[in-house]
């Protein structure tokens, strides 16, 4: 299935399919970090949860009409992707206010966005993945201003889609990020992953924390609680 | 002519007019600050000399048919301006590339902006002046997406002016930083100063910065450099 490492990134190794030049293997790494690369750990078991959780949402999306890179859940901890051009954007969509954006605009935890606010960042490790805007995202990178515009319709429907998700097994999409590629065909396809990783997600009822931040805060098992949101997926998704 | 003191700045006191109560008067200070306010200095003169180029340089704007907020010179230090209610939006244009930008987004020097780039930065000293989105833009002021809008297409059209001043007198005008602010009418107008504290101006033959870079960076006499600013202001424009 696997034929040359392509890329080695924090959270996924990247494979060339045997079997497709225009498919991927995406394997899920235990490896967590955080404050760009800052803080790093092993968590046993973590690829395989994202790898699963990841596989679900997808899955999840294509049942309602949106497009992704996502063909196939592989094995325990690799999933089958069309490979796609990657456009260096982090395209992040808050729904309610924590974080960064808090210190950074000096806005108050638990704000509600409405509408749900979206920003651009630039996919730059050594830069810090600056915020940058729409003019800085069309001079960064090959994208027009028609895909710019498609983009962000695309991260406002995933938005939508990935509420209704989470709705449904209790839990508040808090905020996420969205990575987008551009496919063979030129087509502007959903990439990357959704996961604890990249969504901020807080139990309904309880206020729970059940994502990366508890590792970046050190406040609680990134296994259980990641274990947690696969179980609610499994059940009601 | 002044009532009551307003608000002083870093750069300006600002006066009630004890003649009009929608007019202020601008009293141009000594001060230099740099880098968030965390460089400091005076220089005798710099106030009167920002004071005559604002001057010169808004009722040239006036003279092309561009409403911003200024009503008359009053005396060497001082002008008479509209009242307006300050949108807290630092507008930056950029014709080439140096400075914070180089740095924040990996940018090599010089490279030049075709389109010019605008930038928005929420006016807020002690979150740092940051860098925002229009997204961020309309949640962080009471201004609409057509206001905006308005507000990126006059800064435009304020780079253009400026660009042909500057190019009259040998310069090249890099970048700058604008205001804007709404009169008691609720129109948009060009409101604070346009001088070397707040546009990068090059030398066209020389290269020679003749801007308040050369405070920022130790490398030239401030006065020097502002009067000869003034001085071409004065023969060409
Ligand atoms: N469909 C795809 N085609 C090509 N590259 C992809 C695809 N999906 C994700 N990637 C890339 O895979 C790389 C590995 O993922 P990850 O470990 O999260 O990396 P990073 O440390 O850069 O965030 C990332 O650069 C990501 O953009
Ligand atoms: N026409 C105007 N009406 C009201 N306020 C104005 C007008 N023009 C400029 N200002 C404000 O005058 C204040 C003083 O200027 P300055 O010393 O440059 O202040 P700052 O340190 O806030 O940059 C600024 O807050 C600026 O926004
Ligand atoms: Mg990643
Ligand atoms: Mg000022």
């Amino acid at each position: 299935m696997k034929a040359a490492l392509l890329y080695e990134g924090k959270a996924k190794k990247v494979y060339q399919s045997s079997e497709d030049e225009h498919q991927l293997v995406l394997s899920y790494k235990n490896d967590a970090t955080a404050f760009n690369g800052e803080k790093k750990s092993q968590f046993e078991g973590k690829g395989r949860l994202n790898n699963e959780i990841s596989s679900l949402i997808f899955q999840r999306l294509h049942e309602v009409g949106i497009k992704t890179h996502f063909i196939k859940r592989l094995d325990s901890t690799q999933q089958i992707v069309q490979k796609t051009n990657i456009i260096p954007l982090e395209v992040v969509i808050r729904n309610l206010s924590t974080g960064s954006i808090t210190k950074r605009l000096g806005i108050k935890e638990r704000l509600a966005f409405t509408p749900p606010l979206l920003e651009l960042f630039y996919k730059d490790d050594a830069l810090g993945d600056p915020l940058i805007n729409d003019e800085h995202a069309l001079l960064l990178t090959d994208i027009t201003e028609t895909e710019l515009a498609e983009i962000k319709d695309k991260a406002r429907e995933v938005n939508g889609a990935l509420q209704e998700i989470f709705q449904s097994i209790g839990i508040s999409l808090v905020d996420f990020k969205l990575e987008f590629g551009r496919n063979k065909e030129g087509e502007i396809l959903l990439s990357d992953e959704v996961s604890p990783d990249t969504c901020r997600l807080w139990d309904i009822e309880t206020n729970e924390k059940l994502d990366k931040d508890v590792f970046r805060q050190g406040t609680g098992d990134l296994i259980t609680v990641y274990q947690e949101i696969l179980n609610r997926l499994e059940v009601h998704v």
